[in-house]
């Protein structure tokens, strides 16, 4: 079960904001996610059913496999200043301005109002930076106990006591699905189960989600994962496994690196496995790697060493070179992880 | 979500017998499954914590990502008979003799008492064996809204108002997680999710589960994937996707038939594809052939032509030949019956 832990905020006096509002300018984080797009869209369809003016913004476009979602052709990469300086700013599942992207400052600087709702850990940059411009009318609901920020979305909603209809459901129940990997990460806990049973309850067809988000893969995705499952290789005595890859496999199966999205997940499912790398010559001498632990491995350290970072059990690094070059750097600088923190220090069994 | 549909049996007649009873061999289908195991050991170790004395059987193994449950150790694949002649025997998971195997005619004769517990469709079999052979004293719960058997056995345990320790529920949770394939499967309903949060509620450790069923992969068994991955092929406009596997990728990975379960899935997550047909090639001219979709096509009627057998969305055969002979013949058989059903016939969305 997840570790729980204090919300920082008062749920009520966002409520009462959402309540008072007229117009919504919606937003969300860079390379938006499951639960990004979800708690957005999930928010939004709620507002506009209780009879509110919502438009919706994201720098960076809606993964393909959400693009079932309804709503999701009217998210915009831009915004209308005049709009947004008469609109309630609503920031969904992050709570740094650097998340949204190069127009944060922007939209924080003219925005009437602010509300930001987030589930991931840290304070609540927006609305520091509120202060500092002098703005102000910021307030936020921050709380990291909660599997998803679809789940805050739907606390705020039956605080209100608004109506939740099933494609403002259908989104909230896509941001659980998604966050909590199927109800299989270390975040999923007794709420998000009640949450999901809701959900349900308000009409979300959920095998109808499942299958859109699990049963829609590309072909082109399953012949590159071949590809790729045959760089596997497991080092540190089956602790450490690593896959890679390069830019002639994309080539091969027509692919392109959202194609690869998630594929570590392979290499630290191995029952041995304490770390993986997955390390992605995306386009030929530039590399991305990310790093995954099951319990005890700090990723976040192990990025450090390249000049990156990330949580305890993700995190990740860019770097000049090629997958072969990185791969090696990689193997030598986990050895020497393991070899400062001891058989004890890396296996959480 | 899935169809409601009633409920045959007594779940209160059923209790009456448990609490009455002193002696429990507890039962479940060959080959088990995590729901088939789960909500053995979920009930057996709740009786005994009632302090009744309890036995385990079953015909073939525990499989190995189910053996980290608290009392696997203790399933048998003998019984003693005269232990079975003074005990209520409790059938979990399955509503036909066939399915416990070999000992199932003599189980069904000796037992003082028989109980049924099943989420699958089908008329109670065991009882009815149990009436022909004059010896009554049966009684079954068989509801097919129910996700799992494990959901009815804690439904079971409320009705008795039994204590449910943590490894009751560790084994009834895997029985659920397991059988909604993560809370994916048709079968995920509103009562699914609300009986995970009632057990995790009652000490389970969720992460830990998932964990053990999903992140303990032997890495020959990605070994294996990559190889039968390169085998993928799409046929009838993208529809109908096939992999195999054959005696040569098993010796190569030092793989058995075990290592390949579940591939299906691959083949059928394809965005286009309904129909998927998996061709193992396990030994040496024998072959086994499992067939999943996910809308309208019927696997059962695909199996039949070749004398085999199962339900609508999933089904299979056994046959003699090597796997690229099958191959052919599916693909022919496949084609037939995208012709006699026509494309409304097979696409559901």
């Amino acid at each position: 079960m997840a570790k729980e832990s204090a919300c920082i905020g008062d749920l009520k006096r966002v409520a009462d904001i959402l309540n008072d509002g007229e117009n919504f300018l919606l937003t969300c984080h860079i390379r938006p996610d499951g639960d990004a797009i979800g708690s957005m869209l999930g928010l939004g369809l709620a507002l506009e059913e209780a009879g509110r003016t919502v438009r919706y913004f994201s720098q960076d476009p809606v993964p393909r496999f959400l693009e079932f979602l309804p709503g999701s052709s009217r998210i915009e990469d831009s915004f209308d200043e005049d709009f947004v300086s008469d609109a309630v700013l609503v920031i969904l599942d992050c709570n740094e301005p650097s998340r949204i992207g190069e127009q944060a400052d922007r939209l924080l600087e003219i925005a009437k109002h602010v509300v930001v709702l987030d589930h991931h850990l840290g304070e609540n940059k927006h609305c520091e930076q509120r202060e500092l411009n002098g703005a102000g009318n910021c307030e936020g609901y921050i709380c990291t106990e909660a599997s998803s920020t679809s789940i805050i979305v739907l606390d705020l909603l039956e605080l209100l006591n608004w109506p939740i209809g099933k494609d403002s459901a259908t989104a909230l129940y896509t941001g659980i699905v998604t966050d909590t990997g199927s109800f299989r990460n270390s975040n999923t806990n007794k709420k998000a189960f009640l949450t999901a049973a809701r959900l349900l309850e308000a009409g979300v067809d959920n095998y109808y989600v499942a299958n859109k988000i699990y049963q829609s893969v590309p072909r082109k995705r399953l012949e590159l994962l071949g590809l790729v499952l045959k760089t596997l290789e497991v080092h540190e005595q089956g602790l450490f496994a690593m896959i890679h890859v390069t830019p002639k496999m994309f080539e091969i199966t027509g692919t392109t690196e959202e194609d690869a999205s998630d594929f570590i997940s392979y290499a630290r499912c191995i029952d041995t496995v304490e770390v993986a790398a997955f390390v992605k010559e995306f386009q030929p001498g530039v590399v991305s790697v990310s790093l995954r632990s099951k319990h005890l491995v700090n990723c976040a350290e192990i990025a450090r060493h390249f000049g990156g970072g990330g949580h305890f059990h993700a995190a990740g690094f860019r770097t000049a070179g090629s997958a072969h070059e990185i791969r090696e750097s990689v193997i030598e600088v986990v050895h020497d992880y393991f070899e400062n923190h001891g058989s004890q220090g890396v296996s959480g069994v």
